[in-house]
């Protein structure tokens, strides 16, 4: 992800994301929100239960995100907390849809304190548990990764089962990789944040072979695996990878939005196919990692914003 | 490596190679043989074995090939296995040389019957025993795999242990990955071999892909392992995948003549690098493969031509 090009086009994007100007237009004005709403289910549980539930009729399964990232206050991290297990009861009734949930751990406290954010993910797993509902702990920038790894450890240590997302660009993921708890579910992704080049892959295509490599190496220690990209070709390689027993603990997942195409298509085949579905106010960084992760997305963005003026 | 680009080059490369005139140039001429030097490092054991000690000098080990493929009567097979068992003899009295071999069961008679491959495998096999020489089985055209795994499991089944090649552009390797013998040595390269669409991976980037999920699968599984690619970003992935510990099992391989450069640097770096030596009168056949495979490889033969020609 960090080619010369890659790394300008995603430096560029968020530089401009960044100014005032630009995210007033994105999430103040009628057509900049018209946009968001491509990639972010709405600001309520409610907006995002509907979404999830148009998938369901797609068969494919959600997995709700309430947005937000980085709080500075103990009280945020327990809003947050609380707001997870508010979708945890409303997962609870409505038991006729597939659903799970990503926690960011910067959200819950991780900055405040390693005890603080460890209860809320304890408190967050156990609401989980019963009604058997999967927790997946997301990864953030590569500042923490070692305390993500670090908190998974102690919940995991605690009896408690919840999954963790690993990114392929960054170099140290294939030793992480070996180093996790025995059976955690793991999330698979390429990773959308900009990082200075020595922590990750040198180009695309040394992304994309980590991925591989990653995939083939978690599937073989026996981790249920979620196969988070939208790229044709690594979902090949799954597919053709993956035997019949396999597909009891493998699953494809793409982000509300993304390839909706590929999406259908795949739970038209019959694959397991989930799409992360994120909520909330806190939308605006979320959207811009979406825009400069994809030139595909910044031009449905821009395009629409363009449309809007014009009409 | 059947992108149509790909698939096109190799196609028309074979096609020149196979035209008579092309062939008497290659083999009869001085500077045809000149060239061909260069990927076959002569026509007598005592050769190879010369190559072989400047490699040494290198830290560089070697793996005699005794060239010839598709013999078609029982006493061809026997000179192929007598010629091996020689090469093992000479292996054994140059203690300061590590040597393997590596073997093709169409040379052994796999065309002519199982039973007499499989005779003349557990011979060599047991030659090599005596002084702990690896013996390496090739892989053939897509239509030998089948039989090709068939010999390595009668000769693993009676003991005796030998390696095998698998090529990561056969659709079916990613599942004949799962079914070799435990601990079973496996020389893993992309493929050169010119095949039909249907059996092998669309595009190179697929065929990448693959290594790297193969190589990872491999690895996990607890295989000694044989990295034979002049793919950089496939042996960076595989320095940056394996552990210390990993090393005792893990090898990069080449061919001779390809990639000089690389083969020094990993070997100057520490690496445990073999180099694929080939020697004998029947070399034509690996000689084309080698010029269809890299179009580095096709213009150095042709430059060195159009040099002697104009000198």
């Amino acid at each position: 992800m960090s080619s010369p090009a890659t790394s300008l086009f995603r430096r560029l994007v968020l530089a401009v994301c960044g100014l005032r100007w630009f995210r007033w237009m994105a999430t103040r004005t009628p057509p900049g929100r018209l946009v968001a709403s491509r990639f972010v289910a709405g600001e309520t549980l409610d907006q995002a239960v509907d979404v999830a539930r148009a998938l369901d009729r797609q068969r494919i399964s959600g997995m709700l995100d309430h947005l937000g990232e980085n709080v500075t206050a103990p009280e945020h991290a327990l809003a947050a907390a609380s707001s997870y297990t508010q979708a945890l009861d409303r997962i609870a009734s409505e038991r006729s849809l597939d659903l799970a949930i990503s926690i960011k751990l910067t959200q819950l406290g991780l900055d405040l304190s390693r005890e603080l954010c460890v209860a809320h993910v304890n408190r967050i797993a156990d609401a989980a548990e019963t009604f058997g509902t999967l927790v997946m702990i997301d990864m953030e920038s590569h500042g923490y990764v070692d305390r993500t790894l670090d908190v998974l450890q102690a919940v995991s240590a605690g009896g408690r089962r919840v999954g963790i997302c690993l990114q392929a660009y960054l170099l140290r993921t294939e030793r992480d990789a070996f180093e996790l708890p025995t059976g955690c579910r793991v999330r698979l992704v390429k990773g959308a944040y900009l990082e200075p080049p020595e922590v990750v892959h040198d180009d695309k295509r040394e992304v994309d072979l980590a991925f591989a490599r990653l995939f083939a190496t978690l599937y073989e220690r026996g981790h249920p695996l979620d196969v988070a990209t939208h790229d044709p070709a690594l979902i090949e390689g799954v597919k053709r990878h993956v035997d019949g027993d396999g597909w009891s603990r493998v699953e494809f997942q793409m982000l509300y939005g993304v390839r909706r195409d590929l999406q259908a298509k795949l739970a038209g085949e019959g694959y397991p196919v989930r799409v992360y579905v994120p909520y909330g106010t806190e939308w605006y960084p979320y959207l811009t990692r979406r825009l400069a992760e994809r030139p595909a997305n910044l031009w449905f963005f821009l395009s629409s914003l363009a449309r809007s003026a014009r009409s």
